[in-house]
């Protein structure tokens, strides 16, 4: 490892929790297994380009801005794996590493904005005459900067969004958008973290999150590790509890936000946004800049996932429904912009009309963003 | 078993899904056991009230009307084994084997109900100087004529319901309000049967329903049976599936009606009725006036059972969560009566403003629930 993830590990440190998401390793990417988590702390290392891609495909990481991060690191990997002696040679194969890695998952737009940076840092590299000795180096160097690009962001996303939070109450969350989603500190959590740190008496209710029970597994693990009050719920669980008074506000991360505003999120989003509503509760959205995409003019556009119907049917290996039933699976679902009370990323906090608002913040480096990075 | 019994068999043949959700048999009350649907089809025998109470609390017999029938059934069991010798004698040991079985669920009004005209009957035909030998074969009577009306009841709600239901479309339900939550035909899935005996092409989604999964297991393993086509969904995809014009009309049973309309009902029916709401979709209620609660002005009244964390945090004995973490997990919620396109009971269809409509229809007997009955 170079000197930048020393560097790296010596900015995480002022954050107490340290969830190893993702590291770069001299073997390879080191992934926490969010499949067995929170029971078993286990670790998989992926040692080439292709286990990367199955680790991101069977959810061993997940989590957009991880799996945007996953993904260079793949695609640094795969340059780091080749044969090729020269980068007009190994040209092709780029093409092909970020063609399985790309294959993944649909929804998230991380992945493919981190896989077209690498592209087109490889592009310039070999446009020049760089050795493809170098590029190798270069293109891990690329990878590493978008892993701490991607925890400044959360912790300015952190500082933007505690502002937004009661300085006491309960705040909902939906899925994982924590540490465990990004490279550290997360998104949405990042926001709940926040505010903690800056005095706010928060505690959290989390949607368990079914099917793959992100919420109640991991998210909730990451929480009282940190030693936040944390309290497990259904996901049916959730209006009731806004119709007794019980939750000020809501916050949750994003896999691709389109030019409009719309959300696509983890399944189930769209219904705690429509029942925040219905209750006048804040619906707040935190994402790094990688997750939105100008170029899909709205939710309509998003392609959505559909998984495997055994991660509804079954259980630890159990089945739970009768043989001979349908089922739906699709991994998320999109909130119109309508519902959202503010878009919390690393350059500011946003508010609607989205469509303006994110056109407006996309021609400017935000000064705040370097500050909270220095 | 009395003519009675064999009267109802007869009743039932009708309708081909024989599903035996409570029986009266020689040695006591015969459940299936619920919660080992769908998998294992297996039985439970009460011998006592003791037994009956213990079914119902730990959900063997679950659903209002079932468990106001079987506490029915408990009580005459109760009578039945009971060692006076004279009404004067059994008359406290009455007592207690009212106040046992009403203590096992406080949501469902229906437990409440059947008990308080056990007592009624029972203290009727004690104050006429009935010998106690006559009096425990009345209540069993009475016990099975509950059970009778209970089908009737659910065919005639069916009748009434189906003309509701769109006559080709997708109709959502939650939690299970069928067969199994009643003694036989259903309240929720009465009305769909209906509807698909009348011709209409109904498919049915059906809420997973966390934790206790009566969406899953035992609506899914109903409709299969019927061959009707089922959709098993996590509870957080309804909304999405409503804003992507999946779903025409939701249709669920209800444990508790308000004097004004306010519906208790599993957890999570109240975030189904924002979500319709939102969406421009009915949202039926179909229950037995059994359900109807008089005495209770407001949902606000109605005590909310709160079950055990293990629910939300095991499944199959294996833990889902992690150490430390706080649960909720309340049983019922509550949607306002302004959420409630029409009420479904045996009597007719009401709808709002659902206080004058109860109060009304409270009045009257109705000749087309005789009528159905015939």
């Amino acid at each position: 490892m170079d000197s930048r993830g020393r560097g790296l590990e010596a900015a995480q440190l002022d954050w107490k929790c340290m969830v190893a998401t993702l590291t770069w390793t001299a073997d390879g990417v080191r992934f926490i297994d969010q499949t067995k988590l929170p029971l078993e702390e286990s670790y998989v290392l992926a040692e080439n380009y292709e286990q990367v891609a199955q680790c991101i495909e069977t959810m061993v990481v997940r989590g957009a801005p991880a799996i945007g991060v996953s993904a260079a690191y793949g695609v640094a990997l795969g340059a780091i794996r080749s044969r090729a002696e020269t980068a007009e040679e190994f040209a092709p194969e780029m093409a092909k590493i970020c063609a399985r890695l790309a294959a993944t998952r649909p929804t998230a737009v991380n992945l493919f904005w981190a896989i077209d940076r690498m592209k087109l840092r490889f592009a310039t590299l070999a446009g020049s005459g760089t050795p493809l000795e170098e590029i190798r180096g270069k293109l891990l160097a690329e990878a590493q900067a978008m892993y701490e690009e991607d925890i400044a962001a959360c912790k300015a996303m952190g500082a933007y969004g505690a502002e937004l939070l009661p300085d006491e109450g309960s705040v909902l969350t939906h899925c994982n958008a924590g540490a465990l989603a990004t490279c550290g500190y997360g998104t949405a959590l990042g926001v709940i973290r926040a505010a903690v740190e800056r005095g706010k008496r928060i505690g959290v209710y989390v949607d368990e999150t079914r099917p793959f029970l992100q919420g109640a597994r991991l998210t909730a693990w990451e929480l009282v590790v940190d030693g936040i009050a944390t309290t497990v719920i259904c996901d049916n669980m959730a209006a009731s509890l806004m119709l007794r008074g019980r939750i000020q506000a809501v916050v949750v991360g994003a896999d691709r936000i389109a030019a409009n505003g719309d959300v696509a999120n983890k399944i189930g989003t769209y219904s705690v946004a429509i029942s925040a509503w219905e209750h006048g509760i804040p619906f707040y959205v935190a994402a790094p800049w990688s997750t939105i995409d100008l170029g899909t003019a709205s939710g309509d556009a998003i392609p959505i996932e559909e998984r495997p119907a055994a991660e509804v049917t079954h259980h630890g290996g159990k089945q739970l429904t009768p043989a001979g039933v349908g089922v739906c699976n699709p991994a998320f679902d999109v909130t119109p912009a309508r519902y959202v009370t503010a878009i919390v990323t690393e350059r500011g906090v946003l508010r609607a009309p989205y469509g303006e608002a994110l056109a407006r913040m996309n021609g400017r480096v935000s000064l705040n963003f370097q500050s909270v990075r220095g």
